[in-house]
């Protein structure tokens, strides 16, 4: 016998026939001699209704009462998942996230686990009892209901099958599995079957929106086994997540495409020491994620800095910098949105310079002008134009000819 | 500093403009200085849409995952009343069945409360927070989600108001209070200002729609001090629900028809000692509520056994029956659904011989038939034919000048 996890999003329980679709592949699984534990998210867009229905009667609601108000979604799905399996003559019994003892900080509509207490869990599999947990949700310490914020459910399943020494924890999402790059930008995007806990983790950074970082960080920290597959197509195979494989040669993997961030310049910054600190500082405080920064050398003592951050960060930023600048004397900030990032991603590639320079040529090729570059051990990344995003996402796909990828 | 538990019923809370005005309400008694407790049920008709999803799925779904499901309700409702309150600028804080120390047995779908630990609620308070919590819902020993059935959400602000020691509870619903009949059906039915618990407990077991009478035997047993009131006319005064005041005259209070009842006659019962003693607690084991029972002596050593049962038991009674008369040996069984049961409620009207003959004659001069009587110490019931009972609602409503009660 042997714990297998399987997380299911809301579009694969969005209505009273997906769910049965859903319960019978759990079954099946239990027919084969496993133990399922199944996470599952809110049903369909159910989560959207209730956040339009909660700013109808407030428009900034406190977050403890969104948490309250959002976690019903879950519960409503593990209830009917249940009742599905029952329905035909299997044992379930479904879990809300604090039954199922899964402790969390304080940080309402971000919370982080800090501990399960399985014991609940594992008692209901010695029951013989097929187990349903709500995704996306845990208790803090005064017992008030708290939601993981995005990626949640992922999140949930693979701390679960973690905590339970799971065998295997598979998340059944409406694409077949993790792609090339986007199969609705570029037609010859490949699936591919395995894919390293690296490579994923920086595709899903990338914007790929298959995995949430955080619980690909979560099972490549305890190397759990992950797989990504399609409810839609049960039979598909899903790609593999699995430990980094030694292979002899660099490779680009996946390209990506994020036109969801803004480019910032704050000209002429005076050039003294700790200047760059200060500024980054106040935006680290405020949880800012500063993607890319340049820093040039104009004139005289002056220093233009420019980075990028997520589009939707742009009214925090705006109010934090230019603070900066009336603190130390700078030009007006500049905000320019027609920006995209493309990025390669692929074990070891910046170990080999054919493959930066390839990128770089190739983008050269098309008239495509890079205005940043930023390079981590297995990724690369170049800030374009948005216009030409997607025509460039293609050329880069087909130069790395990466519909071959296996 | 006085705790005042307000309980507001599924339709004062339907949708985003009603928890408005209910917050406002709440509100209200903020500025009054009192320390609200407020107990909702479900928005509207929401619970009967997660019924009948949960049946789309398995048509006999478990009481525990209807529970689970069902629950969800009333934290959104809570959640939502919570934001509104907030979205004034007062503190608020919603707090689910568990979250409140609602303690339950193990009955899920009917369950009782076994404890209330209100310490958290208290918490609350001392913190300035109006307290929001969910009606209709507490946890059993194994940290699982009950619902404590029909009237379950009056149950649990009766409950909560004793537990907190409250000045006083308000039960907030779609009429005005309580009344001597059913207005739909007599014109001139007439809100009374006060009534005892006594009379309020037969009336609500007699189907007047209210209150359950749960909650009022609760409130009558420690008692607490109820007024029922509307939430669509919030300046209209309501019912207050009172210990006995010692009357002078005995004097009808109300009078109810209840049309959801099945008259059932077992004919040729052989007359041995325990019998009967064997038929109804088979019933009884059930948990099948028996109302009025009649036994004729019909010809040497046989009986005809007839009772009344709520519609609703009536498949569960036939199985029982039919078993016990295949047992003993008796004809077959005999069902008349077209009776309707008319009583008259009022504190000492059984002591007072008139009263009853009144009745009787009453019935009788309009001619119709009275096939059964039972009576208690302050109410008196009689089966009647159902397609005139309205007509005899009316004349009996009439006849005791219920129109001038106070």
């Amino acid at each position: 016998m042997s714990i297998i996890v399987q997380k299911y999003g809301g579009s694969s329980v969005a209505d009273a026939e997906r769910i049965q679709r859903v319960s019978n592949h759990v079954i099946e699984l239990k027919k084969q001699g496993h133990q399922p534990v199944v996470v599952v998210s809110a049903m369909g867009d159910s989560t959207d209704h209730l956040i339009e229905l909660a700013k109808s009667i407030n428009p900034s609601p406190s977050s403890r009462e969104m948490d309250m108000l959002l976690s019903t979604g879950e519960q409503i799905s593990i209830s009917l998942l249940a009742m599905a399996i029952e329905s035909q003559g299997y044992q379930a019994i479904s879990l809300t996230g604090y039954q199922c003892g899964i402790q969390t900080d304080h940080f309402y509509s971000k919370a982080k686990i800090n501990d399960i207490k399985a014991n609940r869990i594992i008692t209901e599999l010695e029951k013989d009892n097929i187990v349903i947990v709500a995704g996306f949700q845990g208790m803090n310490e005064n017992g008030d209901i708290t939601t993981l914020g995005r990626g949640g459910s992922d999140t949930t399943a693979v701390a679960l099958a973690v905590a339970l020494n799971a065998e295997l924890c598979e998340i059944y999402t409406d694409v077949k599995g993790i792609y090339t790059t986007d199969p609705r930008v570029v037609k010859t995007a490949k699936q591919m079957s395995q894919i390293s806990y690296d490579e994923m983790l920086e595709l899903a950074k990338l914007g790929a929106k298959v995995m949430h970082p955080r619980s690909v960080e979560l099972a490549r920290k305890n190397k759990m086994k992950l797989v990504v597959r399609s409810s839609f197509e049960l039979s598909a195979p899903g790609t593999e997540i699995i430990e980094v494989n030694e292979m002899e040669k660099a490779q680009v993997r996946g390209v990506t495409l994020d036109d969801n961030i803004v480019r910032l310049s704050v000209p002429d910054v005076p050039d003294r020491p700790g200047i760059a600190y200060k500024m980054f500082s106040a935006l680290a405080a405020q949880n800012v994620h500063i993607d890319m920064i340049i820093q040039n050398l104009t004139h005289d003592d002056r220093n233009d800095i420019s980075f990028t951050v997520p589009k939707d960060d742009l009214e925090l930023v705006q109010g934090i910098i230019n603070q900066f600048i009336e603190e130390v004397g700078a030009n007006p900030l500049l905000v320019r949105d027609d920006v995209a990032k493309l990025s390669i991603v692929g074990t070891g590639i910046t170990s080999d310079a054919t493959i930066a320079s390839g990128l770089f040529g190739a983008l050269y090729k098309m008239g495509i002008n890079i205005e940043m570059i930023s390079t981590s051990e297995i990724k690369i990344s170049c800030i374009i134009d948005k216009a030409r995003s997607k025509e460039a996402l293609n050329e880069i796909h087909e130069f790395f000819e990466l519909q071959k990828v296996l």
